[in-house]
């Protein structure tokens, strides 16, 4: 490849066929923009004004049950409804093409304790996460109308996330997502050319090259794509070829844990802090097809930039030219490989 | 196209190929999440600590000229230099597709005034901005190696703009960005099948439906797109089939500035505050080819939702699968037209 990635150049994402800018350079430019509040509170256990915590009373009249690790249920204030609607599509239309959606949206809490984030579970705790989103893969993805699954989690106030307690969302709808699209037709388009899967073959040059891993076990990998936009944006790839997360073996389901845990700790160490940031799982599509073109991997994309304050803003030029970022990935993978695997919280007591 | 508008749905932007998933129902649900801070603070018309006030010295010690309308130099901190950069490309690579990429990068001040925004300037100061932006795109798009300049303005803390002195920036370079060249391609599309172009015919549609229509003028409208993203986003499309800002006639460019102040100071008056936004234009790259596929427009990302301190986050779901919104276009255009064209701070005094 060579070197030269000092100057400003551009980058290719393979996986939804677009372009990133990249401006090493630009890092040193002094900061005199919007600050984020950083919330240092220490949070209670228990929260009686939480909607989240067990044996709560919700916005809608119902109750938590007193649960013990992860607990399920249906987003009060839902995006997608699970109605047929008698609506006209008008697929056909140029300029007025619409089609009603139907689906479902769940609220996964990752636990009863309100201020236990995932870096401070134990890999068991974590498991447990990893098997409630297996089972709702496979009954949402069950439901004849539903074609689709996102699993996603939105950390930190900075990232839309509206109460600490952690949690994760479900959306399961009956279209592929734009994004979701995307990757498929590329994932799709790689398999039909090469036999083989686009993300296996590219994590097998990632760990030849070993520029851009940040942690590796038996099974999973965590690296900083070439292609990533976040400063400090990161993906999970199982070194198995495998679609969909009900595929794992016992070992994969421990050792998916394990990275997690390790990966959100360097996190959080970075910058000191309760590190934001929207995580979520691609994987095959529950339409009832095969789609060996697949392959399970987990993005993490985080808007940290300099400090625990000062985030990247994907703004004008972004929205309107394409994304464009300030560090190379290979140093912040630097960056990130250096940080403990001991949460700093953990550590300071 | 019936109605129905009031369940989620799906619809399709012709300019990118790509759905968003509008959820009106779901403005009602209350906001725990966070507020951003609002800056209520009166300004000074002249700050000594400001770089772009003129007469002030600026980090790399040039000092601004007494500047009287516009103002433009040279971005200190640019994501693009202009040094041609020695640098093997790759980009037959599969998974290390890579260029260099050189360009310009510009700061264009609005007005010596540190306080003045573009809705409370006076049509003649924003005809000098357009002026400006006219000799920019001509001047940066004769040289050699730029084949795309990027205008665009950042406004509000929010959206990552480091400072409230009024200014846009000028991105030029080489590449076609990727939004612009996706623009590109589904204009050139459409040209090819229909022998006209798809935003001048969208239009036609639009001023016969009258459903999302904001200002009209002879020369311009100011619309919220069918399938926009944004809460309050817009779009300002000539009449007239133009390729680019510099085919504006003596007329075009006087009802160009008075649209932008009529539609910006609806957006102030919309919750009382200095509604944040990025905007930017796109028009004919200048590679040198006709483009007869394009059409000037611009458009307005602004991130607020309900309230001054309320945005919409693009988080987990639309990072990972597709924009979402809360309110229908349909809705968001009855709230904006509802706006008085008067800014409130001038009704106020
Ligand atoms: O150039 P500025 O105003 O310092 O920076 C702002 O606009 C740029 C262009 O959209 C973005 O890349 C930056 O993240 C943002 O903070
Ligand atoms: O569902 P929540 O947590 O209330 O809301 C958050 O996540 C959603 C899914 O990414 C977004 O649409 C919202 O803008 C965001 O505030």
């Amino acid at each position: 490849m060579g070197g030269g990635f000092g100057d400003p150049h551009r980058r290719f994402n393979p996986l939804i066929n677009e372009w990133v800018l990249v401006s090493p350079h630009r890092a040193k430019r002094p900061w005199q923009g919007q600050n984020e509040t950083v919330a240092f509170e220490t949070l209670p256990e228990y929260d009686p004004e939480c909607y989240l915590c067990a044996g709560n009373v919700r916005a809608n009249g119902m109750v938590n049950p007193a649960y013990e690790d992860c607990f399920v249920f249906e987003n009060d204030f839902a995006a997608l409804k699970q109605d047929e609607i008698a609506f006209e599509e008008n697929v056909k239309d140029t300029f007025f093409k619409a089609k009603p959606e139907r689906g479902i949206s769940r609220v996964v809490c990752f636990s009863p304790k309100h201020n236990l984030t995932l870096p401070e579970m134990s890999v068991k705790g974590i498991e447990n996460i990893i098997h409630t989103w297996q089972m709702e893969y496979t009954s949402l993805g069950k439901i004849d109308y539903i074609n689709h699954v996102q699993i996603f989690e939105n950390k930190g106030s900075i990232m839309g996330c509206s109460n600490p307690h952690p949690h994760g969302q479900i959306w399961a709808q009956s279209s592929l997502p734009t994004s979701v699209e995307k990757t498929q037709n590329n994932l799709k388009a790689y398999y039909d050319k090469h036999g083989s899967n686009l993300l296996q073959d590219y994590l097998q040059e990632e760990l030849r090259l070993n520029e851009r891993i940040v942690i590796e076990n038996d099974h999973f990998v965590a690296l900083v794509p070439f292609w990533a936009i976040w400063p400090f944006e990161t993906m999970i790839i199982s070194k198995r070829h495998i679609l969909k997360i009900t595929d794992f073996t016992a070992a994969e389901t421990y050792a998916f844990a394990t990275i997690l845990k390790q990966l959100t700790t360097k996190y959080d160490n970075l910058f000191k802090t309760s590190f934001p940031y929207s995580s979520g799982i691609h994987q095959a599509p529950t339409d009832g097809e095969l789609h060996p073109e697949w392959q399970f991997h987990m993005h993490f994309y985080p808007p940290l930039l300099r400090s625990a304050s000062v985030k990247k803003f994907m703004v004008g030029y972004e929205m309107l030219g394409e994304s464009q970022r300030d560090i190379t990935p290979e140093k912040s993978v630097e960056i990130l490989k250096s940080q403990s695997e001991v949460h700093y919280q953990q550590l300071d007591t």
